[in-house]
């Protein structure tokens, strides 16, 4: 099932559209937006995925050291040790390493559709040992005057959620890592419910339990406590094997919206929605059967990794949810859906 | 290496000196005890593992349903969809459970050696979903006049850290899951450094990273951040599988000194030390390079699950830590270390 309606102007952001950070390199994928209001403009806050031109023979990965330089190793693709059947993660001799270094890119739009970027508003770069393997996938939500951005740190001592605060886009407040490894897909609720703030989050487990979405509380938005597991995959479903959660919960009358994403075992990523009680978000009321959303357009299933619609990010204006996505990891898109229509397909 | 000193009489706890939990389960393993002192003695908080008799050609396991009931799953032993290669996990169908099911038990002591249950203080079982499959190797630490339990959630959803308070050992205050899947061996600091609590903990990962030792910060015990990896597995060591903090790290002039486990490849599992700065406990300044303790006597080479020594409870009394460990994972056992042939061997 689908039911949205992608923008005719699709995809609207792809790699040749953006200057590589540094000459060395290339982009290989922009990937996964956080969208926000700021200035009366529309922005998209893209994850830049990039690596340095390929040699024969060899595989070329970029990492940030901790100076917050770009260094390279190289692999021989004869190696034995060496396994690169996952184009997004490599494995050497039991260590892994991602494929491409990802960065965050600020751009806005009067219309929502045609992005660019303003050299006032610069980049986002990894910075320091939590980060050295990159920064991916930021959510933005708005508390008050403040944007809270919640995204993925990768290094080899693991995978977890940041935060970073900013007023206007142009200092940043690091907070450190608020769930710790393996954790990505944090979506943080834009207000309190019983003088908690809450967050969506979604750890990973080498045994006993999987990728599952979670809750948690805070008082802070920067210490997290009381975790639940809101929803596991489901076998035989389009999203057995893996969920979590996209962006900001929308609240309706008829309980917390949640557009989250699943992915079987092929990997082919879809969209569907949770509902989670208003004034008890750890209670799901309803859950997609069928996704709202599949890669149906050839651009969601042709690319870097195919088969993919992703998102954390999104516009709420009245009945309408205007969604940027990555699609097949490589391009970034658009579309809508009216919240009555995904209400009604969970049954309300 | 070994620097520590046995009690003559280990072990002094093992399975058939305690009574099972109800008629239709036996004990398999007392395990790893958090360790206090109350009312002018000794206390170990043990770990009991139960499971049913087994019935040739199947294997029953025990779980907790959510109304807090015993229920029996079986197998069948030549099911090709089960295998119970690892004795302490078993697979079926790609999902996990354990082989045994584990609650906490009180005894207590006037020596240290001789231990015995007291009907007034009653076992910690299980309770809601969180714990369905039990729960395990509780580390206990005292702040003021109240303790703090932090131990081992385990049920379908996934593996992580509860949290319980209490002042009497009679009235317990549930305040839910503190670190989330996948997590365990968590030792909280008895007091707060600069004004925050800090605790160790250990998240593993099913890809980039490992089983590694982390640091997090707190305001109220309940609510944790500023998650940091301080301690890796290291190659060629005989802690290159996983590591983990053993019970709360004891203050000295040289550091907060962390007794902490190491396994290899093999399962072999070692204690090791760990020297954190006083100030800023995120900082290592020393690291064992060869354990401090090795499972050398036969009650800790040979048992449910052999070579294993365990700790995650001792007690402190001028230079001496005694260590009361699971050797095995079978049979409670006490040690004696001086702090200072520790940080000897840390070079200190």
């Amino acid at each position: 099932m689908d039911i949205t309606n992608r923008f005719s102007e699709n995809p609207i952001l792809t790699p040749k559209m953006v200057k590589p950070s540094t000459p060395s390199v290339g982009i290989e994928c922009l990937l996964n937006p956080g969208v926000f209001w700021f200035q009366g403009k529309v922005w998209l806050l893209v994850r830049v995925a990039e690596r340095p031109e390929q040699q024969e023979g060899t595989t070329t990965l970029p990492i940030y050291n901790q100076a917050g330089q770009l260094e390279l190793m190289t692999f021989r693709n004869d190696d034995p040790k060496f396994d690169d059947s996952d184009k997004r993660v490599f494995e050497y001799d039991g260590a892994h390493y991602l494929s491409t270094l990802s960065h965050l890119r600020l751009l806005s739009s009067h219309d929502g559709i045609h992005f660019s970027e303003d050299p006032e508003y610069g980049p986002i770069f990894p910075l320091g040992e939590q980060e050295t393997f990159g920064i991916e996938d930021c959510r933005v939500s708005q508390i008050g005057d403040t944007y809270y951005l919640t995204y993925t740190k990768v290094s080899p001592t693991g995978v977890g959620v940041g935060l970073i605060t900013t007023t206007d886009w142009k200092h940043f407040d690091r907070k450190g890592m608020i769930f710790p490894a393996h954790n990505k897909d944090c979506a943080l609720f834009e207000e309190r419910i019983g003088g908690k703030y809450y967050a969506l989050h979604r750890p990973s487990s080498p045994s006993i339990g999987g990728n599952y979405i979670w809750i948690a509380q805070s008082p802070d938005l920067e210490h997290w406590g009381h975790h639940q597991c809101i929803a596991t995959t489901r076998a035989g479903y389009w999203d057995c094997a893996r969920v979590g959660a996209g962006a900001a919960p929308i609240k309706t009358e008829a309980g917390w919206l949640e557009i989250y994403h699943g992915a079987n075992e092929a990997h082919r990523y879809c969209l569907g929605a949770l509902l989670l009680d208003l004034q008890n978000p750890s209670r799901v009321l309803a859950r997609s059967e069928e996704p709202i959303m599949e890669p149906l357009a050839g651009y969601e299933q042709t690319g870097f990794f195919g088969n993919v619609v992703f998102t954390n990010g999104h516009l709420v204006e009245g009945d309408t949810v205007t969604i940027y996505y990555g699609a097949s990891d490589e391009v970034i898109c658009g579309a809508q859906l009216s919240i009555k229509e995904v209400l009604k397909s969970l049954g309300r």
